[in-house]
């Protein structure tokens, strides 16, 4: 995993570090916000709207996780209730492209697209109103109509695809965050070891892309999951991951954020490190 | 830092890591053993003794730290108590060849000599030994008559002339654990960086010899140690390490031991992972 030693110029997002958070708290897959959203309950959203915020997140995932026919209802309510509050700019999640589609107008600052990917219309229906939106960006993910590609070779390849097609409607690579999906380790043992040289393959042919994760499909299967999580966004970082999509109020996910940056010389005289622990964003809570 | 991502072949240590852990405790720079030290406690060290053992120690470092004079009585009867109950062998750690050179009829068992280097006759007095012992290793840190070498360049000199140095004393080089010396990254910014590098430059050519390090330096004068240690820990066992000299008592070691090496790909069916989780070698101890 050759380290990018140089410190990481562009992206640095508030609170000093270099890492995209995207927060993944506001997705209809998990049971507690699903009730929430069943319910129409607007101060749980909004407290975990304010709370990812006041953690760190860059940008808020919003994921309604719900059955195809009331997925746009449920989005236009939850994205009214989060925009009312937000500061950070949303990333808008649907597996459907014509959802994300027709949801687009109600947004009112630019942020993220999730996602694309090589299955079926999504760059059909996606791409132009990227073009048309230059400030947007987008999450792409490295599958197709076979599925998910496990070899580093197939990711890349996807990926390549994607970015092209991308690069068609006009698009900056900075825009583009491609996400080379990573298998559970307990499927696939080489998993972890595949997605980096997958990140490593793309940024030799596109130094620009943006790489990104969600942090916990790793672990799926296997005991301490946040143990294999964490460790993995460490060795991530360590081959390039520019962005990932985790929870922001996970003080190790933070923690480890700072402190791979610094130990990968990104941090000049450690100030980002040393300014998120006095702001309280590492180490313990007592 | 390219990462190995082949299973790791030979070095299976007990508790089914490959990585070998040098329990760091018995060591009289730390205040409270350096008191128990002094007042002639066995309790306390037969107690160091057993619970790195138990936390799954391969070797147990034994450092007298005290001052010159009274060092060789020290380790004496420092290394009577503990060979007395220990089941692993000892790592002898001294600044001093002549100490070690005295000491070394008094081991029972094959261990590792902490440390020869580039400084002084460190070599002249140590490698005979070694040459004459074959089952013991060594420890050689990648320093010289002019301090510690910052840069990887620099670090892997020394390195391929330690090792010149020994295998013209038939060691093998199975038997020898490089240093090459992480810096406080409080104090150089890519430390870290320079450190795995230079792994990998000595492992390029000499593939067969090891590489440690001592987890703490890196941290030293920055907030939140513990998270700086174990996140360089991941790097480094990315990056080749093979053997730590770290606390096997702190479950965060362990468990980014356990965890990094299973998403390195070198766990088939993350069995060794599972088997610690079993054995409560990682996870909450609630």
């Amino acid at each position: 995993m050759g380290i990018q030693s140089a410190e990481n110029s562009g992206n640095l997002q508030g609170m000093g570090r270099s890492m995209i958070i995207i927060g993944e708290k506001i997705n209809g897959a998990i049971p507690r916000t699903a009730e929430a959203i069943e319910q129409r309950d607007e101060g749980y959203l909004v407290e975990l709207v304010k709370r990812q915020e006041a953690c760190g997140a860059d940008y808020l995932d919003v994921c309604a996780g719900t059955a195809p026919e009331i997925e746009y209802e449920t989005l236009c309510w939850m994205i009214d209730v989060i925009q009312d509050v937000a500061v950070k700019p949303l990333c808008i999640d649907s597996p459907d492209p014509t959802i994300l589609e027709r949801i687009f107008p109600r947004l009112k600052q630019p942020g993220i697209i999730n996602s694309i990917s090589a299955e079926g219309n999504k760059c059909e229906v996606l791409l132009p109103i990227l073009r048309d939106n230059p400030d947007w960006q987008v999450i792409a993910l490295c599958s197709d109509n076979h599925g998910v590609a496990a070899a580093c070779g197939e990711k890349s390849a996807i990926a390549f695809e994607l970015i092209e097609k991308a690069l068609n409607y006009h698009m900056a690579p900075e825009r583009i965050h491609l996400d080379p999906l990573v298998l559970a380790l307990s499927a696939v043992n080489d998993s972890a070891v595949q997605f980096c040289h997958a990140i490593h393959e793309i940024k030799e042919r596109y130094p620009a892309v943006k790489v990104t994760a969600a942090l916990s499909n790793i672990s799926y299967g296997m005991p301490v999951r946040s143990l294999v999580n964490r460790n993995f966004l460490t060795l991530a970082i360590a081959s390039g991951l520019d962005s990932v999509i985790a929870d922001p109020l996970n003080r190790d996910v933070t923690g480890n954020i700072y402190a791979t940056e610094v130990l990968l010389g990104r941090d000049r005289h450690c100030r980002k490190y040393n300014a998120a622990y006095r702001k309280k964003l590492i180490g313990g809570l007592k």
